[in-house]
């Protein structure tokens, strides 16, 4: 039985550690906050209180936090690395600049365990379903060793590169357009709006004419309500962004694109609604086209 | 049997004419350019060397030309608009700016015939087929005595309000998100080419990811392609994007992601690239990312 130590419960970290349980694996969980800790335990996981303690004899330990600092908190400062045996593996798939993951597995690989590129996207639905797409780089044997692992939490796996570094940067650029799309759908509905559009008709015209996306047609109908559940905050694209232009500067590509949508997401952050669901980005489009009297009567 | 003038018969207009005679309407063409008498008589039309001699007893005169100007032209100094018989209907499907549908339909008005803002979206593939979007706005009543009209040529027939403008309002958001969503995709994949990702499995990751829109799956794979066929060319957004900004600075909305978006249409344009598929646009970020001499050898 392979034994998997998973850090990072979180709102996608969680339904994952829970599908692994699900499918047989001894599963270790650890996360710096305990809420987790009953639900992993009612379906026969383990909470452990330390990373260190999860990695112990841990075959592969899989990261699911919010971005590469946490990734080195928990290999580094708490010791997980050296906690796993030599030859395990550490599968990374939490959201990170590509610079940041070949320094992580550099230095993960010269302590003699193996290392795996492999961020996702689908969202906490994907998470849930076991549907997430999984970006997996590196050497191919080991892609293929790692197969049972992936195969539970994602239905769309590709092994994009050898290189750790490779699978960040194709969920960079898969940031790139999702950040752009929501923002963009807002800019949309927001200059309608100022015409006097409705904007239901509007969304149903948009999602199945050539200016759709998905993210249109997922963000779209929370962007048309008031007060709608969070499944993704603001400050997750003002983050993933910002590694998009950082790779961007790194590489030295433009993202003028890019760019301008950060800018949007900041600004959202700034006024204080870096919490809220990324749809209501359109606050801010509201705030700067209609002044905040008519943005605090939307609400 | 009605009657049906239709002037501008480009790379749309025409499959719309034949479609309109393949329907059993009496259609009378008028081009600047001959090029399509051949295949409107070899279909039964009738061509006519002046908008005015193809308005002369026509129901609905159909615009189909490039722009506002175009269908001025038409319509007032080339005196179409008198030539049509009292009561006649004026349908515009060209891709104009709210403002002036607006000046246009309060003169067609004026004069005592009837007037259809009726822009589209869909392209050569939607023309040809019969699947085109419409969006039409004008008096509920007209837009009913024109169903036999417009469902010959679309198959999302949406009225999208009463006065002429709207259609031409929804149109614009329409191509906010056309012109982004192709631009975005080309900054994503210079960037993902300057890293070294193998952009064919990029094409196929973002296809069926949350980072996916209608237009990266439309224009991606001919992004990858160093010379393929016009389906429509840069300079289409050059203009669209124009009439996006333009019309938020009259109704004082904020468009910065398109404005972005625009910069770099214009840039294609001004390198010589105006003419060919706006999927080439990514030239402008090879030339900006990799310098003349990349982006030559790529051709």
């Amino acid at each position: 039985m392979t034994t998997v130590a998973f850090v990072g419960l979180g709102a996608m970290g969680l339904p994952m550690a829970l599908n692994l349980l699900a499918e047989g694996f001894d599963v270790r969980g650890c996360d710096v906050n305990e809420q987790a800790r009953e639900r992993l335990e009612a379906a026969g996981g383990v909470f452990k209180s330390s990373p260190s303690a999860a990695a112990e004899n841990a075959d592969v330990l899989v990261l699911m936090v919010v971005n590469a600092k946490q990734v080195e908190q928990v290999l580094f400062e708490s010791q997980a690395l050296d906690a796993l045996k030599p030859g395990a593996t550490v599968m990374v798939m939490a959201t990170c600049a590509q610079a940041a993951v070949q320094a992580i597995a550099a230095r993960v690989e010269a302590s003699a365990r193996h290392y795996i590129d492999a961020p996702v996207s689908g969202g906490v639905v994907g998470a849930e379903s076991g549907g997430l797409t999984i970006m997996v780089a590196c050497p191919k044997a080991l892609f293929e060793a790692n197969q049972a692992v992936l195969k539970v939490m994602g239905e769309r796996i590709f092994h994009v590169g050898e290189r750790a570094g490779q699978g960040a940067m194709v969920k960079t650029i898969n940031q790139l357009l999702c950040g752009v799309h929501i923002a963009v759908a807002a800019e949309a509905f927001a200059m309608a709006e100022k015409a006097g559009i409705e904007l239901d008709t509007l969304l149903e015209i948009m999602s199945g004419s050539a200016a759709s996306s998905w993210m249109l047609q997922n963000r779209g109908p929370r962007m048309l309500q008031a007060q709608p559940p969070v499944t993704s905050a603001v400050d997750i694209f003002v983050k993933d962004l910002g590694i998009v232009l950082q790779t961007g500067q790194d590489l030295k590509a433009v993202a003028p694109i890019a760019a301008a949508a950060h800018q949007m997401y900041i600004a959202s952050s700034a006024r204080g609604e870096g919490k809220v669901d990324d749809s209501q980005i359109i606050r801010t489009y509201r705030a700067l086209n209609q002044g905040p009297d008519a943005e605090e009567s939307s609400k």
